[in-house]
């Protein structure tokens, strides 16, 4: 086994999904673009479906990947073209990145750069896409994010829209002009480190289709790199449009180059994890001079957005102290700890400015986290999380000014009605910019269960404007999520968008829901699982009851069996009423225009 | 083996789950009456949590359970004692009511009712829950629901009471006067037929706790007696509140007989798929005389109440015609079919009175049917629904003269904004009878998961207003639930029916959420599994990452590891922000006033 490899060898799940190929569209303004979707084959004389497809190479049946060597650095050419980047010899990796002690080996391969060297914007430029669109320029990433939210379709169709969007302002066709705008004015931002050629350009917006993501990551209790890097591509077969590694424990910085490098997602982190593995856990020790060295090594190894909790002020831990659950958020707790240990503000809100500046040169994004979330209903809507949502809401101004981009983390655990106001007063304070919530969890009875407490939580608020809904699964205050539990978590919050989708009225939303209910209606079973987000799963549930690869094809389901189907039923009626309106109009003539004879009342 | 016994034997599962007991509550009005509740014990000094308790003698250690003898009577004497009952001969039973031909034999062992005889209303008499109430009768099972709701609480606890009710009126106390006062409205119904008398009386109506049903039954192709009875105890050992035997193909009298003869919940049936099958499967065969036997048959054996597809109307099912998917339930489409047959208003229609004259004598509920609910999201509230929905509301107007109590049943697949409207809708029109529904699916992309699907729209109209849920199983559309299946339905809804409570705000719902809070936030392990709606599997995820029986003792979990825990943390935090504020209250003096010394702002 070569040593560019993850101990247990690359075994990442590979292949299209049933019934699917990749293809690609390309681009007008930038015509070297590629968009990358996924189109599902469909029987009965039906179109295929075109569906947004998260899955990268890995799901090309005509690409070989090799997670030894990584992705296509794709991106790369259009980062170079825009003349405003230099390679740079870049940080050294040290011993403690990876939490290894002076002398102690590291026991995990490291990933081989191929002498890859870092990006970094020349000196005063901005290389952020908040900065191209306000200056007017359409990127690349625009314009594949605009083919990419239509699925290639010229237009709407001319489908009737619905839905109840709450203000938001979804357009009938997103244009790349559109995408600008949205990102021009911080409503949406596009994750791209430009330290990150590999990834597929995606959007983050109330405007957009909303997206979900998924956490994976090591602890210092479980789990290998080989492991991760295994979650991160299932997690994305399944729809993850972002992946936060979350690692902590040892080598953190390993794990995270294999991840990097093997992602066609964006990867977000929370960089005080790794920093305070480098004090040995104390968070007291933390120090800016640290923290603004990891940021710097994330930046370089290309993590296009950063959890930073720096609106957890020093006057708003108080606040928490008579909490149910207190503080639950690991950013804001370790931040917490170091402002009442050194009682002064903490470094992040402090350093703000500075972290800007370094975000700005490799276009790292902001994910300003909500280190004072609620972490049980009782603790909901409080006055420390909405005291820290306003400093978020400064602190977007700062960032904006900086030509950074943006976007809210939000709670947590909220009960239904509580929900809707964390959306409102996160667009009032944070100036629309996008929020990404964590659910909520609308109840907190069931352990075991909270990828479905949080997925009604997590469709209601995608439905109100938010914008991304962090994942959440099975062992969520548990343990740690395994491949089945990541495969959960994301289809339960592939779900949850969907549906927030649909009822925000999306245009064309409702083609994929369409084109499976004419297929479960006339029984084509495997254009049924096809079209289905887990094909798998709906396959093996309906042979459970029907083995025989002949049910497959029948005009019936084990629900009814043969002699009594309701759909069956009703196929016959649209026969007959067909017939039965011709006769009618017989009817209607010789019973001198009275369309039905009046019924029996009711009750006589 | 006996042949009172199902093929595979009694294997049910009993005994009380993790760290509960049965307790009984005695009535005042009613001394003799026995509330059975689940007692949780929680440890750190905690006192121990009642929740409501579904599961029937199942769950009570002293009780030794025999289904071949059924559970024991208890409400027998209530209803006897009430004097307007008598026993009759009852029905014969035939071989066609287990869909038998002449002469072939049964293949399922008979339940030996050990002679007892069907009990009816005295002639003229009106024998349920609603004739009580308008009498100004207060019932046992009126006194049994009311301190059940309670949890046996003399009051709310004075908690502060949240929550946006959509206009219920929820007390802060339930009574028995209450519970009358809301069954003779109509606005809540106490499903309780005299001929099943092992039942615990229990309440469906919007200001009561959300109540949620399971589905069992087996089909032409598949499961037997003896499964059909595992799934019932099983349901209601997670919380299922009612149960439909939805059967059909054979054995449907002898399966029904052992289902209620072992339930302690109400049970509910579709009559027509019996009466079909009695007609070999031919819905134009159907006959009022077919339908009315049994009726009859099913209100003797103790059947709680009948879902009946009255609203279907021959002018409706045209309107069905253009429909993405038709009429997708069983009983409407066998009743379109039966009007289209025979050009004429369905016999459900037009004989409603005699029907309501049959459902009085023994306490059979009306659950509406909504034979035209739509089955994709693409035909949700559209005109053969709301058709139908004005019909229901027209014949509960009917039932009512009658003294018969009536919920309606409503979709469906609505994507989540069309949902507030269906409540809206079903309360003006049908006089605030409580409402019944399946989900509602919010998409139709994810067979395998329409647990979550539908999750997210229960939870929605569960706060609305709808007063029961009826589950969706990860099979549904796709094959017949097992028993894994139906646990993931029951605690899905029950999560669906809390979370709706507590946006209701309803007064003590979230004593539970946080009891188990305070649990995770102590890392009480144990306690935090038992309070859970699944304490077995809460254990199982966590031992997944952390097996040693030490770790549940352990102050930290598998998430962030020994080192590096947030909870632990807050506790600290705890600590330091009472030595803080001491301290801060000192510096508060020298610094003249002033709280905080301004910190830095962001920006400079």
């Amino acid at each position: 086994m070569p040593d560019h490899l993850p101990p247990q060898g690359p075994n990442v799940t590979t292949g299209p999904l049933p019934a699917s190929r990749k293809l690609h569209v390309g681009g007008q303004l930038h015509p070297q673009i590629r968009v990358a979707m996924r189109e599902i084959e469909v029987s009965g004389g039906e179109p295929p479906l075109r569906v947004y497809d998260t899955s990268g190479p890995y799901t090309d049946a005509r690409v070989v990947t090799d997670i030894g060597r990584g992705l296509a650095p794709h991106r790369h050419d259009w980062i170079v073209a825009r003349g405003d980047v230099e390679h740079i010899a870049g940080r050294a990796q040290k011993p403690e990145d990876d939490g290894l002690k002076a002398g102690e080996e590291r026991r995990v391969p490291l990933f081989d750069r191929q002498g890859r060297l870092p990006l970094r914007a020349k000196a005063g430029k901005a290389v952020t896409q908040l900065a191209y669109a306000r200056a007017g320029i359409v990127t690349p990433e625009m314009e594949y994010i605009a083919i990419r939210e239509n699925m290639g379709r010229a237009a709407a169709l001319g489908m009737k829209r619905g839905g109840e969007s709450f203000g938001a302002a979804i357009p009938d066709h997103v244009t790349p002009e559109f995408v600008r705008d949205e990102v021009a004015r911080g409503r949406a931002i596009i994750p791209a480190n430009i330290n990150h050629p590999e990834s597929e350009p995606m959007i983050i917006g109330r405007n957009f289709l909303v997206k979900i993501n998924a956490n994976i990551g090591n602890s210092a209790v479980s789990s290998s790199v080989a492991e991760e890097v295994d979650k991160l591509v299932w997690a994305i077969r399944w729809g993850a449009d972002n992946v936060m590694d979350l690692s902590t424990g040892r080598n953190i910085h390993t794990t995270r180059e294999w991840i990097l490098r093997n992602s066609p997602v964006p990867i977000g982190t929370v960089p005080i994890y790794q920093a305070l593995e480098k004090v040995g856990g104390k968070a007291e020790e933390l120090t800016w001079e640290i923290f603004r060295d990891t940021l710097i090594e994330q930046a370089e190894q290309g993590v296009d957005y950063f959890t930073i909790h720096a609106g957890v002020r020093l006057a708003y831990v108080p606040l928490t102290a008579e909490r149910v659950t207190g503080i639950v958020s690991r950013g804001g707790s370790i931040m917490a700890k170091w402002c009442l240990a050194h009682h002064k503000e903490s470094f992040l809100y402090e350093k703000f400015p500075e972290i800007c500046e370094i975000m700005r040169a490799y276009d790292v994004s902001f994910s300003l986290g909500d280190g004072l979330r609620p972490g049980s209903i009782a603790d909901a809507n409080d006055r420390a999380q909405f005291a820290e949502l306003e400093t978020l809401g400064e602190l977007t101004k700062v960032a904006w000014a900086r030509d950074v981009q943006v976007m809210i983390e939000g709670p947590g655990h909220v009960p239904m009605h509580k929900i809707k106001i964390n959306m409102e007063k996160q667009l009032d304070a944070c100036g629309e910019a996008p929020f990404y919530t964590l659910g909520p969890l609308t109840t907190d009875i069931a352990p075991g269960y909270d990828h479905i407490t949080s997925g009604i939580g997590a469709a209601m608020i995608g439905w109100f404007g938010c914008a991304m809904l962090c994942y959440v699964t099975p062992k969520e205050h548990l343990g740690l999520p395994d491949r089945d539990d990541v495969k959960t978590g994301v289809i339960t919050y592939k779900i949850a968008a969907h549906a927030a989708d649909l009822a925000k009225g999306h245009p064309a939303a409702q083609l994929r829901d369409d084109a499976l209910s004419r297929a479960r209606f006339e029984f084509r079973w495997r254009d049924q699982f096809n079209l289905g987000l887990d094909p798998e799963t709906a396959e093996k549930f309906h042979d459970q009851t029907l083995p025989a690869e002949g049910a497959k094809l029948a005009h019936f389901c084990s629900m009814c069996g043969p002699k009594f189907c309701s759909m069956k039923i009703t196929q016959e009626i649209r026969d007959a009423a067909q017939k039965g309106m011709d006769e009618m109009s017989e009817t209607f003539r010789g019973n001198g225009g009275a369309i039905y004879l009046p019924p029996v009342a009711a009750g006589d």
